[in-house]
């Protein structure tokens, strides 16, 4: 492998996370808070680190292939998570690093799982960053990059597909990097509208900010304990329609802007989200409709819990811990299912669940009549046999990670539907859980040890799994090309 | 699809199951009780109803495909169930039908699911077809007619197929009937031995043949209600190993009467059963340790706790429920797995197990070097892609009534651990679970709904899925050959 390589694009991301802090740091200056200095100096430490990890790598060959691929991604977020924990650890508002840890890697990874007891009394440029790494995790770190710096290397593809969630990376336009342009310019536009529309709602730029990047990134983050419960119903349905918007597939924004609006009524993907959402709120409405007064209340409600779990943001307007089982049992099994591939949403993703529920039916076909031969079609296009099996795969592994890690955190003293669900909500990007780790509990009286399992659970859920298991494979790092 | 054929094999089936009822029949004279009369009338309703069932269907064309195999098994399944459950409501010990419902398809499926409250109240009568129906299930119900009655069509290795567990069914020999015969011949000759040792442990005839039983068939149904735990050091020693040994394929123990040995210890499935159970007695034993006095006494309950899961059986010596959360997890994650395919036992089967994991190695490498080409190996044998892409697609399929099963009962007054682990013990044929479904629990308290959603998932479980999805899509009942 590469290795020069890999750990010279690290050091280049170190430095790009240095200059993401100036948000929060101008955030602190203005509320003239006393946290600027932590920003400072975890600033001065990511350049020096990242200056370091650079000039003492240089990398003679900067062709990557896969393996470089995968490493560079995973080894990018361990890095921008551990330093990213800096500023709560110096400005000592999270004086444990393992929780500081926990709360950063939740935030990059759109997950949205906390462990501070009284957001209230942080400060607000710690808000800012906590929330703002939801925002850069959500499109992904090194699409961001590949749009913003000329890459040294036009094999960047390997990068983009480790990072970019979904069974088929598609380029939208033939170059990588006008690709990554393209998918930052939507999402900065969205962001900027949801700005907008939230400021007309009443809130101040700092709470329309936070809210919009806990939207965007699908993440969940706020500043507020009661999350988003005491704000308008104006607000609260604009959050719904936005958590909507960012689980949608950004190709298909794409699509909309050349104007091929054909393809875009046409996605099976987009109509099977819609499709589970309407049910999913439909189910909800009906069986929490005698615990609020009227219908609008009751279906603000059912739409917002729906659309916060099925996007894997997580805010919540309801304690869903009080509503009844079946409501909480499906919100339990919309934590698997997530939203669409290539958005920022987290979980299997819708297209994977429909491609598995066409794997089966083949399979059912097949077992009826063994010699015929069927073609399975998925947005118009033939699938390819490996891209189905590996659907099928992905999805064991995911069962599979699902239960380890429900094993690992087996010890923990809270009940099974806590634990189980703190595997669900971690994994899969969501944030609150139920029980204990429910919308009005957090993640705190976990012990540091589970704490780091289920960091590293939210990175295998973010990353999609495998460049994890190459990030601690040593056979890929010591392997000659 | 040839309806007449499937009915018509339907009904000589109920003919068996009335002459299956002379054991406990005998089993009540013997000790006198009323409940002879009940045996005396199912017995005669099975009779007419099959009669009549063969006689208006008689096909004139008896050749099936895999179709009427699906079929025939399914309904053999359910129909089986029904009658059986005819002795205990005609004698009024369960008076509820769905009740008797629901233990009769625990017992066919070798679940040893309970919905019985006090066990030592019934008659011997009923408790010994209780326990039978887990030794009729347990090796196969069509597998023992074509072993007995010569088959109207020598196609039957299409019901084989859907009545035997295992990703690919193995016959023995190049025809059907023999392959039938020498496995009933091994699962008898395992049965008479294990009675003969229970004998010289001090039980009477009785509770050796209930026990052995319910371990032949992993089925787990007791006639006390603290089910081996009074029974000496000696008894749960045989009991723990004869359940070890009938979660083998059995295809093995004909490798061995034939003295190919070398097949037998290379199987690759025996050794990953194996270190399961090793290493799963190993963490439980220090696990429990210090409940325990002698380390004797604790390697004991260890065992037999592990053995009872991961066999499927159910039986108990000790309240698991009180054991450490690892160790509860630990069985928890064992009910997924179960033993060998080709056993009596139920779970996913550790071949589908060792097969995932090596479909998900295969991956790894393909995302690494995406033009390389790769066999799986399996049992010494290169793996078709169809067969890996079958089992990843059984494991979804899997999952999802997992959580399908779940989500059903959901609405349940009981805590998350006793719904989500009530799923896992039926759907895996197990029996008994964690929290109000533990060992000295029971279903009772169940609505009926659950009852029934229940036993369905244990049909599932039993059939591994595609036999009762077929017998309930219509498309396959009315399809014109």
């Amino acid at each position: 492998m590469n290795r020069k390589m890999v750990f010279h694009i690290c050091g280049q991301m170190m430095l790009l996370e240095a200059v993401l802090m100036l948000l929060p740091l101008v955030t602190a200056l203005f509320y003239g808070e006393k946290c600027v200095f932590s920003f400072v100096a975890s600033m001065g430490i990511a350049l020096a680190l990242g200056a370091v990890m650079m000039l003492a790598n240089k990398p003679k060959d900067t062709v990557i292939y896969s393996r470089e691929g995968f490493c560079i991604t995973a080894l990018t977020w361990v890095i921008f998570s551990l330093v990213g924990s800096l500023p709560f650890v110096i400005s000592g508002e999270i004086p444990s690093f393992v929780d500081a840890f926990f709360e950063t890697v939740s935030g990059f990874t759109t997950t949205g799982a906390s462990i501070l007891r009284d957001i209230e009394s942080m400060s607000k440029g710690l808000l800012m960053w906590r929330s703002f790494t939801h925002w850069v995790g959500g499109m992904g770190i090194l699409v961001m990059v590949m749009a913003v710096l000329p890459m040294t290397t036009d094999r960047s593809i390997h990068i983009m597909r480790a990072e970019m969630p979904g069974p088929i990376v598609g380029k939208l336009v033939p170059r990588v990097r006008q690709t990554a342009k393209i998918l930052y310019v939507i999402y900065i536009g969205l962001t900027l509208l949801q700005i907008a529309l939230l400021l007309a709602g009443g809130m101040n730029l700092f709470e329309a900010m936070i809210h919009t990047f806990g939207t965007a990134g699908t993440g969940g983050f706020s500043c507020n304990s009661d999350s988003i419960a005491g704000y308008s119903p104006y607000i609260q349905w604009v959050i719904t329609i936005f958590m909507f918007i960012f689980g949608i597939n950004f190709n298909l924004y794409y699509l909309a802007l050349i104007r091929r609006f054909k393809s875009v009524f046409t996605s099976e993907e987009l109509w099977a989200y819609t499709g589970i959402v309407a049910v999913s709120v439909a189910a909800v409405a009906i069986n929490i409709r005698p615990l609020y007064e009227s219908l609008g209340e009751t279906l603000r409600y059912a739409a917002f819990q729906v659309m916060t779990i099925v996007s894997t943001s997580g805010f919540a307007t309801a304690d869903f811990n009080l509503w009844p089982q079946l409501s909480r049992s499906i919100l339990c099994l919309l934590m698997f299912i997530g939203a669409c591939a290539g958005s920022t949403a987290g979980g299997l993703k819708v297209s994977r669940v429909v491609m598995l529920f066409k794997a089966v039916k083949r399979e059912l076909k097949k077992m009826l009549h063994p010699r015929s031969v069927s073609a399975v079609r998925f947005e118009g296009k033939p699938l390819e046999d490996s891209t189905l099996s590996g659907v099928c795969i992905y999805f064991a592994l995911y069962m599979a990670i699902t239960l380890g890690v429900f094993l690992l955190i087996s010890f923990e003293p809270f009940d099974f539907e806590t634990k189980f669900t703190s595997v669900l909500a971690c994994f899969n990007n969501v944030g609150p859980g139920l029980g204990a780790v429910g919308p009005i509990g957090n993640y705190a009286d976990y012990t540091a040890f589970s704490k780091i399992v289920l960091s590293v659970s939210m990175l295998l859920g973010r990353l999609e799994i495998y460049p994890i298991i190459f990030l601690l494979s040593p056979s890929v790092w010591f392997r000659k090309r």
